[in-house]
Protein backbone atom coordinates (compact mmCIF):
# COMPACT_ATOMS: atom_id res chain seq x y z
CA UNK A 1 0.00 0.00 0.00
CA UNK A 2 2.75 2.63 0.65
CA UNK A 3 4.70 3.62 -1.67
CA UNK A 4 8.18 1.28 -1.13
CA UNK A 5 10.52 4.34 -2.67
CA UNK A 6 9.68 6.05 1.20
CA UNK A 7 10.48 4.82 4.61
CA UNK A 8 7.73 5.05 6.65
CA UNK A 9 8.38 7.62 8.88
CA UNK A 10 5.86 10.13 10.89
CA UNK A 11 8.67 13.28 10.92
CA UNK A 12 8.37 13.06 6.85
CA UNK A 13 5.37 15.53 6.32
CA UNK A 14 4.12 13.23 3.47
CA UNK A 15 3.79 9.94 5.25
CA UNK A 16 0.19 8.63 5.90
CA UNK A 17 1.54 8.07 8.91
CA UNK A 18 1.45 11.39 9.75
CA UNK A 19 -2.05 12.04 8.67
CA UNK A 20 -3.27 9.11 11.19
CA UNK A 21 -1.39 10.28 14.28
CA UNK A 22 -3.50 13.40 13.38
CA UNK A 23 -6.58 11.64 13.28
CA UNK A 24 -6.00 9.71 16.56
CA UNK A 25 -4.53 12.98 18.65
CA UNK A 26 -7.18 15.51 17.67
CA UNK A 27 -8.73 17.24 20.19
CA UNK A 28 -11.75 14.70 20.65
CA UNK A 29 -10.13 11.35 18.92
CA UNK A 30 -7.64 10.90 21.90
CA UNK A 31 -11.38 11.16 24.17
CA UNK A 32 -13.08 8.83 21.42
CA UNK A 33 -10.77 6.31 21.38
CA UNK A 34 -10.46 6.64 25.43
CA UNK A 35 -14.10 6.25 25.95
CA UNK A 36 -13.96 3.64 23.54
CA UNK A 37 -11.08 1.61 25.59
CA UNK A 38 -13.32 1.19 28.63
CA UNK A 39 -15.98 -0.80 25.82
CA UNK A 40 -18.80 -0.07 23.43
CA UNK A 41 -20.62 2.96 23.68
CA UNK A 42 -23.93 4.26 21.32
CA UNK A 43 -23.45 7.84 20.34
CA UNK A 44 -24.98 9.30 23.21
CA UNK A 45 -23.26 8.11 25.70
CA UNK A 46 -20.09 8.84 23.45
CA UNK A 47 -21.49 12.10 23.32
CA UNK A 48 -22.05 12.07 27.29
CA UNK A 49 -18.71 10.75 28.24
CA UNK A 50 -16.90 13.68 26.37
CA UNK A 51 -17.49 16.27 28.38
CA UNK A 52 -18.17 19.72 25.90
CA UNK A 53 -18.26 17.93 22.41
CA UNK A 54 -20.70 18.93 19.88
CA UNK A 55 -22.94 16.34 18.00
CA UNK A 56 -21.40 17.52 14.88
CA UNK A 57 -17.53 17.16 15.97
CA UNK A 58 -18.67 13.82 17.51
CA UNK A 59 -19.89 12.39 14.79
CA UNK A 60 -16.77 14.01 12.57
CA UNK A 61 -14.55 12.39 14.21
CA UNK A 62 -16.17 8.91 14.74
CA UNK A 63 -15.94 9.33 10.89
CA UNK A 64 -12.33 9.99 10.79
CA UNK A 65 -11.91 6.84 13.01
CA UNK A 66 -13.64 4.54 11.29
CA UNK A 67 -12.25 5.38 7.81
CA UNK A 68 -8.93 5.01 9.29
CA UNK A 69 -10.11 1.39 10.92
CA UNK A 70 -10.00 2.33 14.27
CA UNK A 71 -13.78 2.11 14.94
CA UNK A 72 -16.75 0.06 13.86
CA UNK A 73 -20.27 1.44 13.62
CA UNK A 74 -22.75 -0.79 14.10
CA UNK A 75 -26.89 -0.02 13.30
CA UNK A 76 -28.84 -1.62 16.30
CA UNK A 77 -31.62 -2.90 14.14
CA UNK A 78 -34.04 -1.96 17.52
CA UNK A 79 -36.80 0.64 18.23
CA UNK A 80 -35.91 3.46 18.60
CA UNK A 81 -32.66 2.43 16.36
CA UNK A 82 -29.47 3.13 18.21
CA UNK A 83 -25.73 3.48 16.64
CA UNK A 84 -22.89 1.72 18.42
CA UNK A 85 -18.75 2.16 18.56
CA UNK A 86 -16.54 -0.70 19.11
CA UNK A 87 -13.06 -0.38 18.61
CA UNK A 88 -11.65 -2.63 15.86
CA UNK A 89 -8.01 -4.80 17.03
CA UNK A 90 -5.68 -1.40 15.35
CA UNK A 91 -8.66 0.63 17.22
CA UNK A 92 -7.36 -1.53 20.74
CA UNK A 93 -3.53 -1.25 19.69
CA UNK A 94 -3.56 2.55 19.14
CA UNK A 95 -5.82 3.14 22.16
CA UNK A 96 -3.81 1.72 24.78
CA UNK A 97 -1.29 3.84 24.52
CA UNK A 98 -3.90 6.67 24.66
CA UNK A 99 -4.91 5.41 27.63
CA UNK A 100 -1.25 5.12 28.88
CA UNK A 101 -0.55 8.66 28.42
CA UNK A 102 -3.93 10.08 30.26
CA UNK A 103 -2.93 8.15 32.93
CA UNK A 104 0.88 10.17 33.26
CA UNK A 105 -1.27 13.58 32.70
CA UNK A 106 -3.87 12.59 34.90
CA UNK A 107 -1.30 11.10 37.89
CA UNK A 108 1.43 14.03 37.14
CA UNK A 109 -1.27 16.95 36.58
CA UNK A 110 -0.18 18.62 40.21
CA UNK A 111 3.42 18.63 38.34
CA UNK A 112 2.38 20.48 35.42
CA UNK A 113 0.46 22.72 37.30
CA UNK A 114 3.38 23.91 39.65
CA UNK A 115 5.57 23.80 36.41
CA UNK A 116 3.18 26.40 34.91
CA UNK A 117 3.13 28.59 37.62
CA UNK A 118 7.28 28.76 38.25
CA UNK A 119 7.10 29.73 34.61
CA UNK A 120 4.34 32.20 34.75
CA UNK A 121 7.04 33.57 37.17
CA UNK A 122 10.26 33.52 35.77
CA UNK A 123 8.45 34.89 32.91
CA UNK A 124 6.50 37.66 34.55
CA UNK A 125 3.42 36.57 32.60
CA UNK A 126 1.26 37.58 35.40
CA UNK A 127 1.94 41.51 34.43
CA UNK A 128 2.77 43.51 37.62
CA UNK B 1 -2.92 22.25 43.63
CA UNK B 2 -6.26 20.85 41.71
CA UNK B 3 -9.33 21.63 43.54
CA UNK B 4 -9.98 19.04 45.94
CA UNK B 5 -13.83 19.40 45.30
CA UNK B 6 -12.94 18.29 41.34
CA UNK B 7 -11.66 14.65 40.71
CA UNK B 8 -8.94 14.67 37.89
CA UNK B 9 -10.48 13.60 35.09
CA UNK B 10 -9.36 14.59 31.27
CA UNK B 11 -13.37 13.85 29.84
CA UNK B 12 -13.98 16.51 32.44
CA UNK B 13 -14.04 20.17 30.61
CA UNK B 14 -12.48 22.07 33.35
CA UNK B 15 -10.16 19.49 34.14
CA UNK B 16 -6.30 20.91 33.69
CA UNK B 17 -5.41 17.94 32.18
CA UNK B 18 -7.41 18.07 29.36
CA UNK B 19 -5.67 21.42 28.02
CA UNK B 20 -2.17 19.83 29.23
CA UNK B 21 -3.39 16.66 27.07
CA UNK B 22 -3.80 18.93 23.96
CA UNK B 23 -0.33 20.82 24.49
CA UNK B 24 1.15 17.04 24.31
CA UNK B 25 -1.19 15.63 21.08
CA UNK B 26 -0.91 18.80 19.03
CA UNK B 27 -0.19 18.68 15.39
CA UNK B 28 3.70 19.60 16.57
CA UNK B 29 3.79 18.38 20.51
CA UNK B 30 3.25 15.14 19.58
CA UNK B 31 6.50 15.01 17.21
CA UNK B 32 8.72 17.52 19.40
CA UNK B 33 8.17 15.27 22.51
CA UNK B 34 9.46 12.18 19.84
CA UNK B 35 12.19 13.87 18.71
CA UNK B 36 13.31 14.72 22.18
CA UNK B 37 12.42 11.10 23.57
CA UNK B 38 16.08 10.01 21.17
CA UNK B 39 18.08 12.82 23.49
CA UNK B 40 18.47 16.62 23.16
CA UNK B 41 18.30 18.52 21.04
CA UNK B 42 18.67 22.64 19.73
CA UNK B 43 15.78 24.12 17.99
CA UNK B 44 17.84 24.32 14.38
CA UNK B 45 18.16 20.16 14.54
CA UNK B 46 14.74 19.99 16.21
CA UNK B 47 13.27 21.99 13.21
CA UNK B 48 14.83 19.96 10.66
CA UNK B 49 13.83 16.34 12.22
CA UNK B 50 10.09 17.96 12.48
CA UNK B 51 9.77 18.21 8.35
CA UNK B 52 7.44 21.14 7.32
CA UNK B 53 7.05 22.81 11.44
CA UNK B 54 7.49 26.83 10.43
CA UNK B 55 10.44 28.65 13.11
CA UNK B 56 7.13 30.09 15.10
CA UNK B 57 5.27 27.18 15.50
CA UNK B 58 7.83 25.13 17.11
CA UNK B 59 8.92 27.90 19.13
CA UNK B 60 5.49 28.21 20.40
CA UNK B 61 4.92 24.49 20.67
CA UNK B 62 8.54 24.22 22.64
CA UNK B 63 6.94 27.06 24.88
CA UNK B 64 4.11 25.37 26.15
CA UNK B 65 5.73 22.00 26.64
CA UNK B 66 8.64 23.99 28.62
CA UNK B 67 5.93 25.54 30.46
CA UNK B 68 3.94 22.47 31.20
CA UNK B 69 7.03 21.23 32.62
CA UNK B 70 8.48 18.46 29.99
CA UNK B 71 11.00 20.60 28.36
CA UNK B 72 14.05 21.94 29.91
CA UNK B 73 15.29 24.73 27.74
CA UNK B 74 19.07 25.41 28.16
CA UNK B 75 21.01 28.38 26.36
CA UNK B 76 24.63 27.65 25.64
CA UNK B 77 27.09 29.81 25.99
CA UNK B 78 29.22 29.86 23.18
CA UNK B 79 29.73 31.16 19.82
CA UNK B 80 27.61 31.49 17.97
CA UNK B 81 24.89 31.03 20.96
CA UNK B 82 22.71 28.10 21.05
CA UNK B 83 19.54 26.82 22.41
CA UNK B 84 19.05 22.95 23.28
CA UNK B 85 15.78 20.95 24.56
CA UNK B 86 15.93 18.69 26.74
CA UNK B 87 13.33 16.17 28.36
CA UNK B 88 12.28 16.59 32.02
CA UNK B 89 11.57 13.42 33.94
CA UNK B 90 7.72 13.95 33.67
CA UNK B 91 8.57 14.86 29.68
CA UNK B 92 9.93 11.50 29.49
CA UNK B 93 7.19 9.71 31.31
CA UNK B 94 4.94 11.60 28.70
CA UNK B 95 6.70 11.05 25.83
CA UNK B 96 7.41 7.38 25.58
CA UNK B 97 3.49 6.67 25.56
CA UNK B 98 3.36 8.86 22.88
CA UNK B 99 6.49 6.88 21.02
CA UNK B 100 4.97 4.00 21.69
CA UNK B 101 1.63 5.26 19.87
CA UNK B 102 3.31 6.42 16.76
CA UNK B 103 5.10 2.84 16.54
CA UNK B 104 2.25 1.06 16.60
CA UNK B 105 0.64 4.04 13.75
CA UNK B 106 3.88 3.36 11.71
CA UNK B 107 3.85 -0.58 11.80
CA UNK B 108 0.18 -0.83 10.95
CA UNK B 109 -0.05 1.83 8.26
CA UNK B 110 -0.83 -0.40 5.72
CA UNK B 111 -3.83 -2.08 7.16
CA UNK B 112 -5.23 1.85 8.20
CA UNK B 113 -4.77 2.90 4.19
CA UNK B 114 -6.77 -0.65 3.23
CA UNK B 115 -9.38 0.63 5.68
CA UNK B 116 -9.65 4.27 4.11
CA UNK B 117 -9.58 2.55 0.52
CA UNK B 118 -12.54 0.29 1.92
CA UNK B 119 -14.25 2.84 3.40
CA UNK B 120 -14.07 5.34 0.42
CA UNK B 121 -15.04 2.43 -1.93
CA UNK B 122 -18.26 1.77 0.62
CA UNK B 123 -19.38 5.41 1.10
CA UNK B 124 -19.08 5.75 -3.26
CA UNK B 125 -16.45 9.10 -1.67
CA UNK B 126 -14.58 9.03 -4.97
CA UNK B 127 -17.56 10.07 -7.00
CA UNK B 128 -18.76 8.03 -9.91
Amino acid sequence: MTDPQYAVDVFSRRCPSRETMQDITSRWGVLALAALHDGPHRFGELRRRVDGVSERMLAQTLQRLERDGLVTRTVLTQIPPAVEYTLTDLGRATAAPVVALIGVVEHRIDEVLAARADYDRRTDRAGG
